[in-house]
C-alpha cells in the first residue's frame, strides 16, 4: 500500500502568518540533501528569503502569484559555482561551463526540490512550486546576487497551510507510462488521454472565463502563449550564454 | 522529527533477482503522477524496459554501470510531444518547440522521477539514478523510439535491494542554504565547506588508486573531464536541435 500522503497531497497557495522556524527549516534542508546526487556532487544551492521587502521584489518577478504569500520562499538554484571553484582552488580544470553539465546540474537542483517539497509536506507544512522561476532568471539572480553558472530552477512558497488546496485531475497512467517502448498513439488515442481533462468542471470554467473553444487554446494561448515563451526563452538563453555556457 | 526514511536513505546497485510486479509497478507510478507538476501538464513520460535484449542495449549507453542489474530501468523523459500533440489536434497554436518550454519540461520530469524514487523506496525498493541518460540522448531515444520533443533525462534502475547501499557524505549545510543572498565566500571558506569531502575515507581512496593529488582532481580529471563533458554536451544540443528547440 502505497503511503497515502502521496496519493493525496495537494499543493497550497495561501499561508498562515506563522513563521517557520529557522530549525525546522534546517532540518528539512539537511534531510533533503540526503536525496540521491549527480556523482555526490550536489550541484545546488537554496537561497532562503524571508525579508519583507526582498519578498515583494522577488515576488513581482514571480508575477505576484497568490503563494508568494508564503513566511518563506526557496529559490532552488542549478550551482556548478562552488564545485568549480573547489577545482580551481585544487589545481584540477573544471570542464563543467558546457550545456551537459548545465542539464546535470538542473536535474540535480530538481531532486533536491521535490525532496524539500516532499519532506515539508510530510512535517505538515505547506508547499507550491512557482515554475517562473526560469522566467526571469536574470532579474532574481541580481536580487539574490547569484554568481556565474548559478541558475534559478524552481522557487518553493512554503509556510504552515491556510487552506487545505485544490484537488487536481492527472491524466491516465497509460499517458505517462509506456513499456518498453514510447507507444505511437493515434489523435483519437490523444484525445482520449487528454478526456479527463476536457471534461473536468474546473477546466470547462476556464474555458468559459477565458472564451475559447477548448481547454488546449486557453493553455496555448492563454497561459503559455508562444510569443511569451519565446520572448522568456531567448532571454534566458542570452543569459545563460553570458553566465554559464556558449 | 523528520521521517527516519529521509536521514538514511541509501541508493542501492545491486538487486535481487526477484521481479517487481507490473500492479506495484503501476500504483508507485500513479502515485508519482500526484506530484506537482507545471501548470498541470505532466510533461513527462516513463519508459519501463524488463526486457533483457532491449535492457542490455539500454545498459551499454549508460556505461554497463553496474545498478544496470535491476529488473526494471525506467527511462524518465521530459515530453512535450504528447502536449502539443494535443494542442494541434485541438487547433491551439501549441508554442513550446523552445528552450525556456525545454527547461519546464526537464524541472518537471525531475519532479516526477524524484517521487518515484522516494515512493519505491519507502515501499521497501532500491533504487539508483543512472545520470548518465543524456550523454547517450540520441542513442537511448532511438532504442525507445522516442518521438520529437521528448527527451531522456534520468533513468532510474529499480528493485528488491541486494545490499545495505554504502552512506555517502554530504557538504555542511552552511555549503547549500545561504541566507537571504548568495553568500559570497573566500577560497578558505570554500576549501572548508568541502573538508569533509576532502576528509572521507573512501575518497582518499579515489585518490590513492587514480595517481592524484587529490579530490578534486579525480572529479575534474578522472571522473567528468572537460574533453568527455564538451564531447557528450555537444552531441546533446546537436541532437535537441533538431528534435525540440533551435
Amino acid at each position: 500500500m502505497i503511503n497515502q500522503y502521496f496519493t493525496e497531497r495537494r499543493s497550497v497557495r495561501k499561508f498562515q502568518k506563522k513563521e517557520i522556524s529557522q530549525s525546522l527549516l534546517e532540518n528539512i534542508i539537511t534531510a533533503a540533501a540526503k536525496a540521491p546526487t549527480c556523482g555526490n556532487m550536489q550541484l545546488y544551492t537554496v537561497i532562503a528569503t524571508r525579508e519583507e521587502s526582498r519578498k515583494k521584489e522577488l515576488s513581482a518577478y514571480h508575477f505576484n502569484q497568490p503563494a508568494c504569500g508564503a513566511p518563506v520562499l526557496l529559490t532552488v538554484c542549478a550551482d556548478f559555482n562552488r564545485f568549480t571553484r573547489w577545482c580551481n582552488i585544487n589545481n584540477a580544470d573544471a570542464g563543467y561551463d558546457n550545456f551537459l553539465s548545465f542539464t546535470s546540474a538542473v536535474a540535480d537542483a530538481m531532486i533536491f526540490a521535490q525532496q524539500i517539497c516532499t519532506i515539508a509536506e510530510m512535517e505538515g507544512l505547506g508547499t507550491c512550486y512557482l515554475g517562473t522561476a526560469t522566467y526571469n532568471a536574470p532579474e532574481i539572480a541580481s536580487l539574490l546576487k547569484l554568481p556565474e553558472m548559478v541558475m534559478p530552477i524552481a522557487c518553493l512558497a512554503i509556510g504552515y497551510p491556510d487552506e487545505d488546496g485544490v484537488e487536481t485531475e492527472r491524466l491516465p497512467l497509460r499517458a505517462i507510462l509506456h513499456d518498453e517502448e514510447y507507444r505511437s498513439d493515434s489523435d483519437a488515442d490523444i484525445t482520449e488521454l487528454f478526456r479527463v481533462k476536457d471534461e473536468y468542471p474546473a477546466n470547462q470554467k476556464f474555458i468559459e472565463e477565458n472564451g475559447k473553444e477548448n481547454l488546449a487554446q486557453v493553455f496555448a494561448e492563454v497561459r503559455y502563449p508562444r510569443a511569451m515563451n519565446e520572448e522568456f526563452s531567448a532571454k534566458l538563453l542570452k543569459w545563460l550564454n553570458a553566465t554559464w555556457y556558449k
